[in-house]
């Protein structure tokens, strides 16, 4: 399978040929970079020296699309719908980590400001819930906390039992990309933690699209992001206010149905922590009950390039080629 | 001012000295540890070094008295109740650091599942919320989230108007004491975030009692902490549901009202981070209305050894002695 | 090849359970560990959930063996004679992690001020330095810090001359295991550096062995071990005073030749960091020469857990397999 | 004592501000920043929000000169040689955080490349090695590695036996200021250590300078950077080979004598780690004597921002003015 990279040289793009280069169908036939045309992939990503020797070029659509089986796009929004819509009269697969795709047109627009000049419907790839996916040639990948937070609640959504969902998210700073900022300045995020956006992160769009999809009388969603001194994960405590009293049991049984033969779910009995999921795709999935109340909270961890980004890009990839959806993606995580 | 220490090996006994170190009118005169008998406390607290010059004493509650004006214990839930009417009745003032006075008796009993040798009524030294602490020999030193979560949404439960709050908290490893624990072991608390008792922390009983204190109706408090990578500060993300929607300006009017001429509370118009705060007593405070929603979400920023912790607890002791509430305590936090 | 892990609780053991997952010849047959047994492999290993679905068990050396084409032995240094003689009676191949076989009996027993009760030669498993591993039924695992400081010096000392060389180490904490310690506790970590055995860790011991059979007329070798604020990694700073002075161009031919064919070994232009190599068995390498002197600052970055343990040990079998070197170990290091 | 800081933004501004905010005698009238004209002090230092209500102005010299007693010069290289001769003409007193006037004229010329337009000797700041520095009007204040470097290795020049030392140095990232670049982006410094101008850095020539101040005949000085994990302080190790072996007794005499009356030296039995001086201006040092061995190792532990720059300006301020040396800076460390 050829496999095209458009813009690889930031953090999505490198996960993606980390993750690539250890999975057996894959061929990455170019990565495009504009502003390092000619340098070596591995210059950029350090890590991948002696596992790519190739460069970043500068081509177009067109070009990439025409040594590819399907086309990965790492670009920001408002970029990607310009390359999408090539890349798709090519003929060829398209997965698509903008944000670009991944809600209505008209949300897209008030959402993100901006007049959208693709309008065209698009699966949101979120295989877990949408196993429309595999038939698919065109993918909206999510975003990273809607990842995270649409895992914890829709077994609960799809029950139609939620009341109220606060979704309280803690994210490690490569959400923030690769060039430096004030935020991510490490006096700044060491021995910090920055709550940002606190009513009005765009991500929020993708959550309550992906839960009403689930329950349509669902509208009490908030939303609230965090970025802590860790590199990588995003851990979402979703405080959830049920409509009627659940019992342990039932809440377990609720979330084993739901996820049953899900490979990359992990629903687990502890507190679910960053360090288990880290470098891998899974999402780890724990919860509590408060006693004599209608609280639940629900705790999921992930990590944000990896199931939040380039690693779900993948699993997209696999289902819409009918291949093994694991293939290439059942790596163990990195701890300690 | 003579004072007295007992318990004075870990964080906060290290930080009562730190502070104390710079306070015009206060002479430590005796800290006690029992397990470490006649070594200096500066090798136990290596950076006061040259700072002090003496050795943890294995005293009895009636020797430390004899030699004090006031005394801080700072010794576990259980042990205090043990010693604090002995320091009493020996007629000095006293302030405690454990758990055992904050909450009515039967309260805590149930809480920590303890039965109370001692019980007594005392005021709980959040000095902003109690201003009769001036008129007190015997205060209950506040726990460190609920300095933070109390002071983040005392003014609108003053108003009468919550709804419903999730207090999620997120505190630095230093909360959890300077013994090594699997919590604490680098390997898992780095690149990390740790959520722990969900829905059942013994902290939450303190919050709920000082927010019905302002507002007997208001029922309906969550409470969920984590620890993160750091080792100061705990930052409250309380995410308050409001009977009627308000203003940015009423919101703005309501907190610069409730808390004007307290000095250690600075409203801001971003979002409080702990590195503002570290070292220091201040509470920063910011908050954000969500658009079109009766949700507010309120950040509350404090370091939990200082204003969760030591530096509240000399804050109640100027106050106790009629001296200037921020005298030894007008120091700036340290960043980066 | 069926495979056991005898010690698999700590951090070694789960790094060899995490890489050996993607080895396509390991087939993990036995995993031990006393104080675990019964339990679930990975509710120690959280990251492995879903990748092991076995316990830990307390067996003998001889069923071990009895179940095992190769076995490695992550126990603590002493354990390791009692158990080493059995398994290699039992005819398998060994390879064992811990300090027992790495040195000359004589010097084992100085250094570690123990009696060594099963005396026998062995190989000393840095494959780049022993090509001899290949024929080999044992081997003696490398320390991580003797890994990083030999490979970086080891061309020049094969050259014969270097005159006088200090190793200023710098590890991540991980080195220090799995159990809680002062030293990891996260508050006396974070922020900090702690140097420790400033003239005297039992890994000169190794440094010194492997450089001077290099060259025999080596004596002046000091090393410095620090732990740094990180989880994972060994940054070796080597200054290296040279008999006479070389060339950037010499000494780039000296390391491109002695390490040519080496696949783990990356010459790199820049600075070495332990970011390059994290979760990997690569060891870059790099270096500058001080202008006008006989000083040469090599720098060598490792994942002490890969490359400093468990990968080596791993590439050690797969040598002693006549496997592919890179066989299972081929994978890219995490980055960010 | 009126003081004005030009060049108030930055991280060492910040500190001076801090530290004199409990400083007796001083009364801040003036800080400049170009850039951040007309803006609140603590709008930029967030951390001294309700300590000082003032805005950074822009103002010339003269009129910063003709406010003040005394100025400090927190401006980079190549503009403080613009400033400090209008200060010094308009007779005040002058404390240079820069590089200009460290080093001799033509050594600055050669290390930092650039010419001189104010060559004029200067006092190099250092109080525990100049004590001239209490008759000056002008002083030269040192760099953060010098001032660790030449602590640790000062006592041991002076008495003329060292042979050979090489500085390896571990620096906390806020020295590289408060830009945020790619060195100092929260994914590249975290979890990582960077070893940088392995041979030649600029701060090498202040080293030299000192430590051949004490021994005319000592040559060999290597020096070697690092950056690791943490925002404050630097470790320095100093590894040194001396003419004849020393005793244990020996050396601690040695620096005993040395020091002696030095209020901010605080020699060690163990091992100087940086959370013991973090935020103070206390420089510990301890060391350790290599067995059978002339070589010596030396570690010294400095707050970078405190005894290696701000903190160590302040206590030349003090010794300028004949008031106490640790006026204003008799404060403890800040732990954990």
């Amino acid at each position: 399978m050829d496999i095209g990279i458009i813009g690889g040289s930031g953090y999505t793009g490198g996960e993606l040929l980390r993750l690539l280069a250890g999975h057996p169908e894959a061929n990455v036939v170019a990565v495009t970079s504009r502003s390092k045309k000619g340098q070596k992939v591995s210059d950029t990503h350090t890590h991948l020296r002696k596992i790519y020797d190739i460069e970043f070029e500068d081509l177009s659509p067109e070009d990439v699309a025409s040594r590819s089986d399907v086309v990965f796009t790492a670009v920001p929004h408002g970029t990607a719908m310009q390359i999408v819509p090539v890349l798709l009269h090519a003929g060829i697969k398209v997965i698509d980590l903008s944000a670009d795709y991944r809600l209505a047109p008209q949300v897209f627009e008030k959402v993100y400001k901006l007049k959208h000049t693709d309008p065209r419907a698009a699966v949101y790839g979120i295989p877990e819930l949408h196993p429309e996916v595999s038939t698919q040639s065109f993918i909206a990948n999510p975003g990273c906390y809607p990842t995270g937070a649409s895992l914890a609640a829709a077994p609960l959504a799809d029950a139609g039992i939620i009341d109220l969902v606060v979704f309280d998210s803690k994210s490690g700073i490569s959400g923030a990309g690769a060039e430096p900022t004030g935020t991510s300045h490490y006096p700044n995020m060491a021995e910090n933690i920055q709550a940002y956006k606190l009513t009005s992160h765009r991500h929020r769009a993708e959550i309550v699209q992906e839960l009403t999809r689930l329950d349509g009388k669902l509208t009490k969603i908030s939303f609230t992001p965090h970025v802590i001194p860790s590199v990588r994960g995003i851990l979402t405590t979703a405080h959830i206010f049920v409509k009627k009293e659940l019992s342990e049991e039932e809440v377990g049984r609720i979330y084993r149905s739901f996820y049953q033969d899900k490979p990359f779910i992990r629903l687990i009995k502890s507190v679910p922590i960053l360090t288990s999921v880290r470098g891998s795709n899974f999402c780890d999935i724990g919860f509590e009950i408060e006693k004599d109340s209608n609280r639940i909270v629900i705790i999921s961890a992930i990590d944000n390039l990896v199931k939040g980004a380039s690693g779900q890009a993948i699993q997209n990839m696999n289902l819409m080629f009918s291949l093994s959806e694991t293939m290439g993606l059942w790596i163990p995580a990195i701890a300690p």
